[in-house]
């Protein structure tokens, strides 16, 4: 029992839960992972009621992930500290601007040997300007290594069993297979390769691309407009990763992380939907995240900003004339629809990643 | 004078005459071209007048491209022989099973060093089975070198002026400056790359992903397992293209002709919509190519099958689970509820090509 690889799930959410269904059958299934998967959950009430008690006795999570029994092996526990002190695995699936907090609280309180993956979509800005990765904010804080899980992965329709693929970024592959192990199921088909940052960071830019693609709506630029926008927002994804990522490979975007994930966000998302509205009604993002996000931050472009902070700073926004006038025009300092002229003329673009 | 080079357009439907617009610009434009652009029109009587008598006095292709003004030095000739005999660039942009009957008037009849550049979309099928490209029918025929062009390029969007980009397959880059200089314009952006099959072979290939992104439609699999049929099927196009046109690049899947055009096929498309409409409807392809394409051909049942034939002969089928299964499904082989089944389990994608 002992020897058993235990795993604690840090967050509770939609996607939290939704995972949490597979990761508690296949605690079950294989024998190398102890049953018991600790998922901390943040104690709310409901209707008088805490939710880890309604968890754990009706073994579903009523305000998140409604409808969908997890497996009773799935245990909800209201302390972090008491939930992942004796995991090997932590898997951080909360809200990105909460990681922080809370791997103050776990320092010194889990095992030293114990493993960490993130699921979570995002970044944190910086000192100064720039994006800090949530992996790297977690092994900085805990000094554990950090995986990432990403891909085209809408938290309901993996819950519902439908089918899609997912990417897992970890170092060492020997560890990765362990993650897969717990990961994947049947509907859930899961590729694991050793370029963390890439695998993380294309699903923050990605959000900047589908900015493009909703301004492009936006003017009825047409479907061959959309098409180019989205073409050249992965060469552009690339070469970012190429100059601020070095090492990383090609070969990552043509996981479910990279392409799969960018396709989607460009047809489907909020991102795209509001950078839309933002050309047609003429109000300004911050407006349209009150009326359309009750307040809610658009990841698009302050991720947009962030990316330009580092452009700007190796002197490089020519370079990325994409992204560049996607955050010129989310601040008011271009029109949308002087986004074509900006992107007529490409420079050209080397694949200098290796496969 | 006849130092200038002189382009000939062969066909007049939409896509032609969308292009017409573009090259009779140029032609005028740099200095280098000879004002004059013969277009082969195939002769029609349109209310009792000729096409070519229309289009040369209306400068309106009145039947296939309405509304749109040609330039007054595109000149419409109903006579392909006298259209193409001082030509040095022939377009190709007629259906592709005129091809062969064209080449066979020409042959003889044309400047021995002229060129050609193929901006159909489709191939024939090979003797005995598989694909035979355009281009190399062409060259083949006629004994001068082929280029194409493809991309994401909805003729109507282009005549609208509405902006893209295209990529011209051309084997001597120097010779591709020459056709970048007459086929671009500011809202049709042109890359030249030197991979002509991969770049010609993309925009058959896509057709088989867009049926299972129809496919996945249709079952209502959600945004998540699209993204995957169209991650996976790009997957597949590499690694064929690979393995039947050996000295391909990576790079060409980055360009217009690629990602680009993959990922307007799946969305929009008659191939997606009509076997989306298989799914649901229960209906054989054939039933619905009348029903919903007045009897015309689909194109991605087709290449799926001529696709199998060489994967067959190569015996490789296990190595395309998304081809195989397309295809099995549109012959009735397999059932499209099997359809997630097939591709659940993917064998290694290594990326061999050359970046």
């Amino acid at each position: 029992m002992a020897d058993k690889i235990q795993v604690c799930i840090i967050g509770s959410g939609n996607w939290g839960s939704a995972i949490a269904k597979i990761v508690g059958a296949n605690a079950t299934k294989f024998p190398e992972f102890d049953d018991r998967v600790n998922m901390y959950v943040y104690e709310e009430m409901i209707d008088g009621k805490k939710l880890t008690e309604i968890i754990n006795t009706t073994h579903e999570n009523i305000k998140y992930l409604p409808g969908h029994q997890l497996p009773p092996n799935v245990v909800a526990v209201p302390d972090i500290v008491q939930a992942a002190a004796t995991a090997d695995i932590l898997v951080f699936v909360v809200p990105h601007q909460f990681v922080k907090n809370f791997c103050a609280s776990l320092l010194g309180k889990i095992k030293p040997t114990a493993q960490a993956i993130s699921l979570i979509k995002g970044f944190d800005k910086a000192e100064g300007g720039g994006i800090d990765l949530i992996s790297h904010i977690i092994t900085r804080h805990l000094k554990i290594p950090c995986s990432v899980l990403m891909g085209a992965n809408l938290a309901n329709e993996v819950a519902e069993g439908k089918f899609c693929e997912t990417t897992i970024g970890c170092r060492d592959i020997k560890y990765g297979k362990v993650l897969k192990d717990i990961f994947q199921a049947d509907h859930f088909r899961v590729s694991v390769v050793d370029d963390v940052d890439a695998t993380e960071v294309c699903g923050a830019l990605k959000n900047i691309v589908a900015c493009g693609a909703g301004f492009m709506d936006g003017l009825n630029s047409g479907d061959n407009a959309k098409a180019a926008v989205i073409r050249i927002g992965l060469m552009e994804m690339i070469r970012f990763v190429d100059i601020f990522y070095p090492g990383s490979k090609l070969g990552t975007f043509f996981e479910s992380c990279g392409v799969a994930d960018l396709i989607t966000t460009c047809y489907g998302g909020r991102n795209r939907k509001v950078s839309e509205a933002f050309v047609k009604t003429g109000k300004s993002i911050a407006e349209l995240e009150k009326e359309m996000l009750g307040g809610q931050k658009l990841q698009g472009p302050f991720t947009a900003e962030e990316v330009n902070y580092m452009l700007k700073n190796k002197n490089m926004e020519d370079k990325f004339p994409l992204f560049t006038s996607i955050h010129k025009i989310c601040i008011g300092e271009l029109k949308a629809t002087q986004f074509v002229e900006s992107i007529r003329n490409q420079p050209d673009h080397v694949l200098s990643l290796k496969a």
